[in-house]
């Protein structure tokens, strides 16, 4: 699997969890449950640990990124979307950390290893997505396209998804609840008071907990980099963030889903305000800089390099790099 | 949090998923789910991929190592039980990744990165622990013993578990079904097809699936570490792994538990039957070697380098060590 003949050189590798809460259930009956092969009695009602998040950091040996790097996955997501692709290349976790970034990446409250909570914790049922949704909702292609012989289906030309092996990104999907913002906004502030100043890098739903976390620590995010995601924001918070630079990068083909250019707009409207205000919401367009056949995982794709490059310039650009 | 002056130097590490299956969905209603602020109807009928593994890999440059070593984890948790232990020196993952061993951790069927499946396809409900339950069931102190207040916990004398970090324990828990062991099996045969020949070193509940595994692949699985688990097998199973050497480590005060005595009997019970056919099953209780206060946790306790030595001379000695 070793495509890089460069070894990464470590100062250190690990992870924590961060946040949570203690829970109370009672009134609930008394369980049997048959593990390991003998049946146990389990009382359901006392005290749990609810609501923590998982983060794993791996710090290079040469740093030269001036604070932490830190990357927020999407909806129905974990930070599995940062490590090696789905044809089994490099992903931004290694690639930032050669360019001398100390990264964590985090699995937020509910999803992969941070675990998940029981219903009288958390509201509502969580969203499973079956295999053909996200091929038309992320941009893979237009609605009729997918098919579940890889050899049929029809990416959008030029797509640098290697959709023959789509199943990969759909196996690194796990569930979402829809009523758990704030306890994932909870734990994210957390992680933000012990490990920043910092820049964050989200993607898709994380944009909007990355704007929260960049609000609620104007001085501490030295920078924010949306991949694909909605800031939501008014004259105000764009004040607040006057500091704090914001690049808002899009794939290609946004212009074929409503939901993404209608985000997209939005996001122009604040760059607007944000300007106004002395601030700085640069939003880059991939294929007007060349760069094409992107989708809303472009973390992932062929070309992952060359967008993990125009994040690098735009950090240099910023100062943030020694 | 780095405490190890030597730089980990790593030829690559990744991650990947491994197994799943497509299940059909039919007959439910349409849901109307608010995502992003936006209410959108979701179509629960269709095709899911679902029971696929997660799997990590640390690779160092300088590798001794005969095979790759596979870390798999116990009931409730995930293949954060190797990472950085709950006062945050390292775990096993980053001592064996020193000793030159390729680390494999993985996350189960249902754990973790893994993800997990809807009621349709995962039988019953999951098992959530309360704060106390580990407590006593895997040996930190005796019933009554425990407190919400870390310092008026009475753990047993010498207790190397770092007990007033016990909440970082709990927060490594996720929800657990005691119905999935035929997928979970299924992956983790589809990981040993994938990375062995190798050493498998498991823990609790992993240990069943383990000693399956070295059954289904004798000449691929050249050695077994159990960390305090239960085998499951009888005259046959043992000729058949006559050539697997396996190490089983049991901790302190397992005489107070009856579930980990009456295990450790059967095991010694197997371990007869494995010297009356040619193999070797190697039961240790630490403290016969005077290593005293380890719960069912030592991987992530105060002397874990220690026992990481026990189990490397070990494997040592069964020649699998440049």
């Amino acid at each position: 699997m070793a495509q890089n003949k460069e070894p990464l050189v470590l100062r250190d590798m690990g992870s924590f969890h961060i946040g949570g809460r203690l829970a109370e259930i009672s009134g609930k009956p008394v369980r049997e449950v048959a593990i390991g092969g003998a049946t146990q009695k389990l009382d359901p009602n006392g005290s749990y640990l609810v609501e923590q998040m998982y983060v794993q950091y791996v710090l290079p040996q040469n740093r030269k990124g001036k604070v932490p790097l830190l990357m927020w996955h999407g909806g129905g997501f974990t930070g599995v979307t940062y490590e090696s692709t789905p044809d089994g290349r490099e992903g931004w976790l290694n690639m930032f950390v050669r360019k001398g970034w100390d990264v964590y990446v985090s699995d937020a409250v509910e999803r992969g290893r941070a675990g998940w909570a029981m219903p009288e914790v958390f509201e509502g049922e969580p969203v499973f997505l079956t295999v053909n949704v996200p091929w038309t909702a992320w941009r893979f292609g237009d609605p009729g396209t997918w098919d579940p012989d890889p050899a049929k289906r029809r990416p959008y030309p030029g797509s640098q998804f290697p959709v023959e092996v789509y199943d990969n990104l759909l196996k690194q999907l796990v569930p979402r609840w829809t009523t758990t913002n704030k306890p994932i906004m909870a734990a994210y502030n957390q992680l933000v008071d012990k490990v920043c100043p910092c820049v964050l890098l989200v993607h898709s739903q994380s944009s909007t907990f990355g704007y929260e976390a960049a609000l609620a620590n104007p001085d501490k995010v030295k920078a924010l980099v949306i991949v694909e995601g909605t800031i939501r924001g008014n004259a105000q918070t764009v004040a607040k963030l006057k500091n704090v630079p914001i690049l808002v990068l899009y794939g290609d083909n946004v212009d074929r889903s409503p939901m993404f250019s209608g985000q997209r707009k939005s996001n122009m409207e604040m760059a607007a305000l944000a300007k106004a205000a002395g601030g700085s919401i640069e939003i880059v367009n991939l294929p007007e800089v060349g760069i094409k056949g992107n989708t809303h995982f472009m973390m992932m794709e062929k070309n992952n390099a060359e967008i993990a490059d125009v994040i690098q310039k735009w950090l240099v650009g910023k100062g943030l790099v020694d």
